[in-house]
């Protein structure tokens, strides 16, 4: 079955309301192996109820649609489905407990040609439920392996962030735990490839791997660490795409790159393996 | 204010009941270390909602009534208090989710004299809700160092279990993280000694220590890897006396001494200390 361009591109997304708890911003940031060093207070702000705070990625977790795509309506072929990129815009800080209201939108469905594959651009906006204010947009990129030549627009994909040729102007490695996706899919994503060594096997890896957006999370951890002395409240922006997946257990090596007025480049490499897991990517920081 | 010995004995508990999920159970299992290697399948039963397995000692965070001694009316100078032994008769395999209900009753307190403490022996029973079979019984002992002398029943200590003399007959060693306790607390325990550094250090602490059932559940989980082979309906009774604390990230050496018709003696180490921090510990085990 072939997409049907405007049906996709006008999927009706229902708003997803999602209630947190203390207790779920605490599990998420444990995901991503805060409390590591658990006499260093400014990760304990992020895992202790007492003036907990909220990390800014944890957005990619909330009031999340899920993986809609396998509804055969969509005509897409799921199992070919590759998440390709993620992005972040923060407006306003997470509260570290409460209830959201996440509305997904299709922006773009680019055309590759038969046999290339499509890319479906996406968008989440997430608000607070009581004020309305806007949180967060929370943006997607899927890589249709399996759907190119439908018909639809090509238009251009958009263009990545550059990595500078240069030595990066700071890094920090963060090391996984070997049960890092079993804590972080409790936040929501439940896909066995995170979890289940035979589903893993069959899917062409060693073992289970780290869930994509919980490499996002540690990106975002080193990114607090490095240039924002742990203040939630000054990411921005974030962007990524994802090249390789990373084993649970393994340390991912974020480098960036200052660029001036609050912006920077930034990877993620595996140092043990020499693979770069998220590449180009993009921060924006308040002052 | 003193202990009134037949209001104490008589505290009017209400039954608790406490709805939990599957994720409760994963969460539970993870903040113990379950799922340190991913391919070990016999672990992940533990901590995968396909085909989950609650593990048995976690019935001892189950429908608790919380650190009740804190209220005023016991007379308790709850500041004083130490969890001295906690013991465990589980009747049936707990179920991976569902809703129990704790019933917990005093057994006994016994008054050391002035200036010498009393101890509290109390009881829960955990029921399956929809059901009324009895599942558990959690039996804990309280150690009232400021409370000796209010003219109670003398009494004797239960006898602890021995430990032999002889080398033991096998062991293993379980590391814990340097972020257990903030994983395990989200099972029930919020008591700040184990998150805020600050609590810890006013304790005499030099850092956040590990939940005592904590440390408990990490002695099951070697009674279940030494001698049931992970199957969690052969463990049937597990009763320990804490002797020290343990701080998370240590590694923890449960040895065991057989002793005949399924009962054992097992002791709990931490080798990098050359502290014992369970001790005196007895299992039975279902054939």
């Amino acid at each position: 079955m072939a997409i049907d361009y405007q049906k996709l591109k006008n999927w009706p997304f229902r708003p997803i309301e999602h209630a947190y708890t203390a207790k779920d911003s605490m599990l998420y940031a444990l995901g991503l192996g805060f409390g590591a060093d658990p006499t260093d207070r400014r990760q304990i702000d992020f895992v202790y109820e007492e003036g907990l705070k909220a990390l800014p990625t944890m957005a990619v977790v909330l009031a999340s649609p899920g993986f809609w795509l396998k509804d055969p309506a969509t005509g897409v072929d799921w199992k070919k489905v590759l998440h390709g990129e993620q992005g972040l815009r923060l407006h306003e800080p997470l509260p570290a407990a409460g209830t959201v209201v996440g509305t997904t939108r299709i922006d773009e469905i680019v055309d590759k040609g038969a046999g290339k594959g499509a890319l479906m651009y996406s968008t989440r906006e997430i608000r607070d439920k009581a004020s309305g204010k806007l949180l967060a947009e929370v943006a997607s990129v899927g890589f249709l392996r399996g759907d190119g030549g439908f018909g639809g627009p090509e238009g251009a994909s958009r263009k990545p962030q550059p990595i500078p040729e240069r030595a990066p102007d700071a890094s920090v490695e963060i090391s996984t735990l070997p049960q890092s996706a079993l804590i972080y899919r409790l936040s929501g994503d439940f896909n066995p490839l995170h979890a289940d060594p035979d589903v893993a096997r069959a899917a062409g890896f060693e073992r289970p791997i780290l869930h994509g957006l919980c490499t996002y999370g540690v990106a975002g951890h080193a990114l607090l660490k490095l240039v924002c002395d742990y203040d939630a409240a000054r990411l921005k922006r974030m962007d990524v795409r994802f090249s390789a997946p990373v084993y649970p257990g393994e340390t991912i090596r974020t480098e960036i790159w200052t660029e001036g007025d609050g912006r920077l480049a930034f990877r993620c490499t595996v140092p043990e393996r020499k693979t770069v897991v998220l590449n180009n990517g993009y921060a924006e920081l308040r002052a």
